[in-house]
């Protein structure tokens, strides 16, 4: 008889930061629940599919019935301007810092060092043309400020390099994260704070 | 239209020790797989209920065709002897650790000091009131060494004390814990260490 | 007859970040090393002093034979540019991202919401004063970006307020520090980043 | 010119736990004191080892005018019982404890298992000799629950062995310490919780 606790358990254990014993402890609380919420959950697990999908032209999951998400179908945002990020929850950053107005394009993963991790190449090569023509004038590279990002910034810069005479490539300052103290910061968030100083 | 990526995500948070942010990150990590894999998931959580069953004599979760658990059903463990313990996985502790052979009971929470949280006092008691029939002679409070675990002990001892001439109460023995420092030690663990001390 | 011990241990506790557990681990770490070492960083303790002095220009601690300290002293550094930083680390720090070739001045300390703490606002104004009549042009108010250094930039700003037409005042930008991830990163920080992007 | 910044640095990444980046922020921390505070730590230090002293007898560090401690000098302690520490800290957490009326030996150090490390084993020999002669029936070795520890408690039992017959030898017990949840106890701690279980 298939022990359901620990083939749920190992469910669990795929989700990410979720290790073995976490994986175990959800599966207890599930049980302490009634069968009512488990059937809740269960459903809204089935049908997450169901009418979130991926926006055609930027590739953010959302739910909604237009055929493009609301970032991508809003006339009032600003088309000379592509903002590539690497996925939806960095789209959510953006977004909630409420200080940009151009289009997104989510590459759906990293490139490590090592060679592993997939990037929307074709799909962004596409709409960066078909925006060109559209009055595209830049595409702001931001990702993370980790080796990854970096690396990845470098890949879709190589890519996009036969553009370069119709748009401006852009990457996010570097500066003093909020928070941060002086005395810690290396040498490249230094520089880059310092280039970035402004008027007090 | 619903929100699913909100609506999973808040059913997400409901989980020990998941937060809003990771709560997102599991809808997320959902919408990267595939429908069947949601839809496994979705069975998993939706069936948990179906053969995991409480065992009605020490009230864990376990799966099996039995009417009671193996613990409970196993004749060569010793009935004079009860632990309690507050959860399954503190059940599962104890077994791991193999150095105990006698009855289970889950009380199935712990008590706070602000008078929050339940225990299955009832069901202790009547099934203490059976068993004392038949050789219970020691029931073993194995409680964490937290104070909730300490206080939850405190009324376990409050509820039980009638039948205190029929069986003896006890406690696990506090003392060193593998891989601590003795430098370290508080006052109780060292003095429990030290009564505890044994022929080396 | 004083205990030593104890003593030593108390003069330890004042050092920053250092407990009564860590002071007394100094005082028996003291213990077993020789007498000749303890007397070595008596001696070193002792002389501290001795020949480190504040430079009279910047008030930063070093130790050398002239009038002024090597960075005021230094005849290729840039007086059009002045950097307001709390304390001698992070001058070096900035030194450290080797992007910097103008003048300093260490304010020693900096003033936390609560009304405590204090800063050299008499012996800023002073030389700023006289910097101006010598070709001052900008000061950087590099203080760290927690709510006490952005508190002190404040009051440093009010002070110099008097001789805003001779000077610009600026701060360090805002951005993504080396190895943050996006994801995270706060509203303020990100609209900095935004703000001072920079051709890839 | 030396350096005496670097040098007092230096001499502060000696102590326990200290490195390059803690052990400037103390000499900033000294800088910042008066000299006078300066001079009063730096007697301090020089000073350690002037009436502070080894008792002869445990080999711990007091400050005193008797020849012997007040552990070893006090006749209403048991002369029955012998305990073994590390270090001074361990003795100081024992007596914190206040459950331990025997006498002491400080054995110095650790044996590691990489073969380092030095405990006064012909010290220990010694005293345990002339103990034996004076009452002792038993030695408690108070080692910490780590693997050092335990390395350690093997080569004091080895070389105790041929005493054997007139000395029990005794480690501390294993038991949950303060605070910890049983869920996460290691299967050594739990069946010596459980062996010491006392009555509630």
């Amino acid at each position: 008889m298939a022990d359901r606790v620990e083939d749920l358990a190992h469910a669990f254990e795929r989700f990410p930061g979720i290790g073995p014993r976490q994986a175990k402890r959800f599966v207890y609380h599930l049980l302490t629940v009634s069968q009512s919420d488990r059937a809740k959950l269960s459903k809204l697990i089935e049908q997450l599919g169901a009418d979130v999908r991926q926006c055609p032209e930027c590739l953010r999951y959302w739910s909604g019935t237009n055929t493009l998400c609301n970032f991508c179908n809003d006339s009032s945002r600003d088309d000379s301007l592509l903002m590539v990020v690497e996925k939806d929850q960095d789209l959510a950053a953006v977004e909630r810092a409420n200080a940009y107005r151009g289009r997104y394009f989510i590459l759906g993963g990293v490139l490590t060092l090592s060679g592993k991790g997939q990037i929307r190449e074709r799909e962004l090569i596409e709409r960066v043309d078909r925006r060109i023509k559209n009055g595209l004038k830049e595409i702001v590279l931001a990702l993370s400020a980790t080796s990854e990002g970096e690396h990845t910034a470098d890949r879709v810069r190589e890519i996009l390099e036969p553009l370069r005479e119709h748009v401006t490539l852009s990457t996010l300052g570097r500066g003093l994260a909020t928070g941060s103290e002086l005395e810690y910061a290396d040498a490249e968030t230094l520089s880059g704070a310092l280039i970035n100083r402004k008027e007090a």
